[in-house]
C-alpha cells in the first residue's frame, strides 16, 4: 500500500503511534504532487520545502512528548480564498496577485492548532465565482474538475493530499466533489467560521471539506467547527462531536429520495442511475413543495446582490475581471432592496418547508450534479442541484457512488436537518455499509 | 400623598407588604384615568372592569401566599402595536381595526408573569410611524405628546399609570418622553424581545419603557430583558441585573457632551440650555466623527426599505393609509439592495466610531429633541436627535431635566455603550444626585 492511499485518519493514527513520521508522510505526498501536479494543476501556491519544514517541526514536537492534535502531521490543501500567513491569498484574481495576509483565517488557525500541515493553496475560480482556473479533472484531464473549489477537489481526487478545504456559495464544494469522485461536506450555515475568508455572500457562504472517506470528513469537522464572534452568522450550535457520533454503531438509515424541481436538468443517464439507486437503497420518493421552485431565483438574487455589495469595488477599480463576474455585479446592482429582503425571507420559508421531511427520514438523497463532468475546462459545470441547499443552509454531503459514461463519477448528494451534520455523516456511513462492497 | 403619585417600585413594595391592595391601587389609577383621559386621550383600548378583575385576582393570589413578582399589582399601559390576548391590537391603522391576537407578545407575557396588570392599550401613530393619533400632551393640551409612542408617554406624564411600554425605530420613545417630561429608556438593540410586536424594521426596532423615575426603568428592564429565539436580533447578552447595579452606590459619573452633526436643528433656547447644563455638570465637550453625518440618511434608507418590506402589503391592499406612510413605502421600494446593504454596514461603522468615547465617559449627554413639544397635534415633532442612536443600537435614556418656554419640558438624552444599559441608568442616577434638588 502506498502512503498516499492512507486516509487522513489512518495517517494521523500511524504518526501518533510512531509507525510513520510526518516528514515521511509529507514527502510521499510531495512525491505524488511532483508526479501529477503538472497534469492536474491543483495548486496555485506550493512550497515543498516549507511543507517539509513544518513536518520536521511536528516530528520534533512529538519526539519531545508534546500533546498531539487529531491532524498531527497530516497535509491539508486550502482553497486560495482562505487567508494564510505563510502563503499568498489571491482570490483567483489578478487584481489580488501577490496579496499577503497578515494572519491565518480561523479555519486555517484551527487546522494548524490540530497539527495539520498546510501544504499549499489550491486553485479557485475568480473570486470563487464562475470564471475557471487552470485545474483539470484527475479522472479525465480533458474535463473540468468543477468549481469554484476546483483545486481542492482535484488534489484529493488525485491523491495529492488526503484532505482539502473549500467553500460553497452555490455549488462550489458538492459539484467539484461529484465531478472528481470524492467525498465532501458542505456543513450547516454558521457551523464553520468564515472569518478571514473572502466574503461573497454572508447569507450563502459556507466552508466545506473534501476527503476520500466519510470518517475523514468527521475528523476535519471536529477540528474546524465552532462559534466565532468574528463571523456574523456563526451559530452558537452545540458543537457536534462528529467522531463520537459516527462511532455509535449506525443503525440502518431512513432515506428519502427527492427529485426536486430541477430534476429535468439532469441528463437521462443520471436520472436513470438515481431511479435505480433509490430503489436499491429503499429510499421513499418525496416531493418538494411546488412553491420552492422559486428558490433558485431567490438564491441568484441574494448572490448577485451580496457579491455586488462585497466585491463591486473590484469592478469599479478598473482591474482585470471576467465578463461573467462583471455581469453578475451589474445584475446585483439592479436588484431592489425589497426584492432582496423578500428573497432572504423566502429562503427561511423554503428551509422550514423541508423540516418535516426529517421527522421521517435521516437524509434526503438527490443528485449532486446533472451528470458527469462536462468536457473542456472553459466552464465548471452546472450547480443547479446544489443551489437549494446553499440557499437554505442545510448540510449536504457528496458521496462518490454512481458512475456515468466512461466510468466517470456522478455524486449522490445527501441533505440533512440544520445543525445535525454529525447525524448526516452517520446516515451516510450506514448507507455505505448497506451497499454491496 | 395620592396613590397615583407612587412610583411603580413604591407601589409594588406597598402591595407586597400588605399596606396597599392591588385593587385599591388600580382603582386609584382608574379614577385618575376617568378624570384626565377625556382630555389626554392616551388610550385606544381600556377596560376598567377587566383591570379591576386582574387586580382582585392578584390580591387573591397574594392572600393565598403565592410568590410575588416584582411588578405584583402594578398597572402598566402598553402601546397598541404589542400583541395582547385580552385587548385588540390595531397598530393605529383602520386596516387592522378589531384585530385580536391569539396570544401575548413576549414582553407582555413577561410583564404579566411579574404580576403587572395590563390596564389598557395606548395610542400609537399609524403603524408606529408618522401619522398622529388623538393623544394630547398632558403638559399643554394644545401640543403634541410626540410619537409614535404617544399614548404611553402621555399616560405616564398624566399620572394615569406609573409605567408604560413603547417602541422606537427612529425617535418614538425618547422624543415623546422629552415632550411629555417623563423618564424613558430605549435599551440596546437586541436586549428586549420584539416577538409579537408589529415589525417595522428588524434592524432599527427597539422596545422601550416610560416611567417617573430612574429606578422604575430599572425595575421594568429587569422584567422584560432577555434572549428570545423568536426575535431574530435577540442578543445573548449576559442579562444585566438592573436593580442590583443601581443599588451599588453610584460614584460620580463621567459625562461627555456631544452636540452631534444635527446640533443646529435644535432651537436657540435649547442650545443655550444645553451649553449651560453641560457646564453645570462638568461634561467634557466631544465631537462626533464628521463621517457620521451620513448616519441620518442611512437610517432613513434602512427604515424606508424595511418598512416597505414588512408593511408594503398594507399599501397594496387598498386599505386606508396616510400619505406620509404611502410615500415612505414608495421611497423604500426605490432603494437598491446594494445601497441598503451599504447603509447596514455603515451603521455598524458609526457604532464602532463611538465606542472609544466610553473609555473616558460613562455616558454621552445630548439633546433628546430640538426643543419643547411643538404646538398642535397634526405632527409629532422632529426625531432628529434620536436617529443616530436608533441606527447604531446604543442604549439611550430621556431625563426630564430642562425646561423651555412656558416651563415646558426639554429632555436630556443620555447614550451609553451597547449592552451596558444598567450602567447607563446608574450614571443617570449619579447625575441626578449631583444636581441641586
Amino acid at each position: 500500500m502506498n502512503l498516499t492511499d492512507l486516509t487522513a485518519g489512518e495517517a494521523a493514527t500511524a504518526i501518533a503511534c510512531g509507525e510513520l513520521s510526518a516528514e515521511q508522510y509529507v514527502a510521499a505526498c510531495l512525491e505524488r504532487i511532483a508526479a501529477f501536479e503538472p497534469q492536474v494543476q491543483a495548486f496555485v501556491h506550493l512550497d515543498p520545502q516549507h511543507a517539509l519544514g513544518q513536518a520536521r517541526a511536528l516530528d520534533h514536537y512529538r519526539a519531545g512528548g508534546g500533546r498531539l492534535g487529531p491532524l498531527h502531521g497530516v497535509p491539508v490543501a486550502v482553497k486560495d480564498i482562505f487567508d494564510t500567513a505563510d502563503y499568498p491569498t489571491e482570490y483567483g484574481s489578478p487584481i489580488f496577485a501577490g496579496r499577503r495576509p497578515a494572519s491565518d483565517c480561523t479555519v486555517v488557525a484551527k487546522l494548524r492548532a490540530a497539527g495539520a500541515i498546510i501544504v499549499g493553496k489550491t486553485v479557485t475560480t475568480e473570486f470563487a465565482y464562475f470564471h475557471p482556473g487552470k485545474t483539470r479533472n484527475p479522472r479525465d484531464l480533458n474535463r473540468t474538475p468543477g468549481g469554484s473549489s476546483s483545486g481542492s477537489a482535484a488534489a484529493v481526487a488525485a491523491g495529492l493530499v488526503p484532505l482539502a478545504i473549500g467553500s460553497q456559495t452555490n455549488g462550489s464544494v458538492i459539484r467539484p466533489a461529484s465531478f472528481c469522485g470524492v467525498f465532501a461536506i458542505k456543513p450547516s450555515h454558521g457551523l464553520v467560521s468564515r472569518a478571514g475568508v473572502l466574503t461573497l455572500s454572508h447569507a450563502l457562504d459556507h466552508v466545506g471539506a473534501f476527503s476520500r472517506s466519510v470518517d475523514d470528513l468527521a475528523l476535519a469537522m471536529d477540528v474546524v467547527v465552532g462559534y466565532d464572534a468574528d463571523d456574523p452568522d456563526s451559530k452558537a450550535y452545540a458543537e457536534p462531536d462528529f467522531r463520537t457520533t459516527l462511532a455509535d454503531e449506525p443503525s440502518s438509515s431512513r432515506l428519502a429520495f427527492m427529485r426536486t424541481p430541477v430534476w429535468e436538468r439532469a441528463d437521462a443517464e443520471t436520472r436513470a442511475a438515481f431511479e435505480a439507486f433509490a430503489q436499491q437503497i429503499g429510499a421513499v420518493a418525496i416531493e418538494m413543495p411546488p412553491a420552492n421552485a422559486a428558490a433558485w431565483e431567490a438564491q441568484r438574487a441574494i448572490m448577485a446582490v451580496e457579491m455586488a455589495h462585497n466585491l463591486g469595488a473590484a469592478v469599479d477599480g478598473g482591474g482585470e475581471v471576467s465578463n461573467a463576474f462583471r455581469k453578475l455585479i451589474e445584475e446585483g446592482r439592479r436588484v431592489t432592496a425589497t426584492h432582496y429582503l423578500a428573497a432572504r425571507r423566502d429562503a427561511r420559508r423554503y428551509a422550514e418547508s423541508i423540516m418535516r421531511v426529517f421527522e421521517r427520514a435521516d437524509a434526503i438523497v438527490t443528485p449532486a450534479t446533472p451528470g458527469v463532468a462536462p468536457e473542456g475546462i472553459g466552464t465548471t459545470g452546472d450547480p443547479v442541484f446544489c443551489t437549494f441547499w446553499s440557499l437554505t443552509g442545510l448540510p449536504t454531503l457528496n458521496l462518490p457512488l454512481l458512475a456515468g459514461a466512461g466510468g466517470l463519477p456522478i455524486g449522490v448528494q445527501l441533505a440533512g436537518a440544520p445543525g445535525r451534520d454529525a447525524h448526516l455523516l452517520r446516515a451516510a456511513k450506514a448507507l455505505l455499509r448497506a451497499l454491496p462492497q
